[in-house]
């Protein structure tokens, strides 16, 4: 199968789940993304590969959902930070040192 | 600009800070993940949209650097979790009550 568009996945995630997002809100929906980021650093550590899929998986459709009631595309989001190299060193592969921020 | 496929934002990750992301390790990349969930959850809170926009995108760059170590994709991710409506009701919309997970 063809790979999905960030921009599709996004709107996908809000067909699914879009309306009981809005009604929950920004601080519920953080809440089940950051149960889902503890799940998700338990799978890292201790856990195989498909759970850790599927954990990832999580992860970002509550990301999606946070940037669906955010009003942002993260498409464009990336584009914007990320599209013309490193956004400190401008470089690809970025040539910060280890512990600069990229 | 087209929108770009998921797959592609990972790999464009990768090319940029995969190199230092794979020196640093998961423990050491997931702190960084968690820095920028930090401050997503203030920009949410108290800052503007454009704001927010560059927080998104950074929680998002370390969620696929995180994948990139794994060596999960997040395309398939999605797709196996995602794909075929939601994964407890199966319906999309979901149609879970607003407790229930996902």
């Amino acid at each position: 199968m063809e790979p999905t568009t960030l921009q599709a996945w996004q709107e996908r995630i809000d067909a699914l789940f879009g309306a009981k997002d809005r009604r929950r809100g920004t601080a519920g929906n953080f809440m089940w993304f950051l149960e889902e980021v503890g799940e998700l650093s338990a799978a890292l550590r201790a856990e195989t590969l498909a759970e850790q899929t599927l954990e990832f998986a999580d992860v970002l459709a509550w990301l999606m959902s946070l940037a669906n009631g955010a009003g942002v595309d993260l498409d464009a989001a990336l584009r914007e930070k990320y599209g013309s190299g490193c956004p400190r060193c401008r470089l690809v592969p970025c040539n910060c040192a280890v512990g600069d921020k990229p």
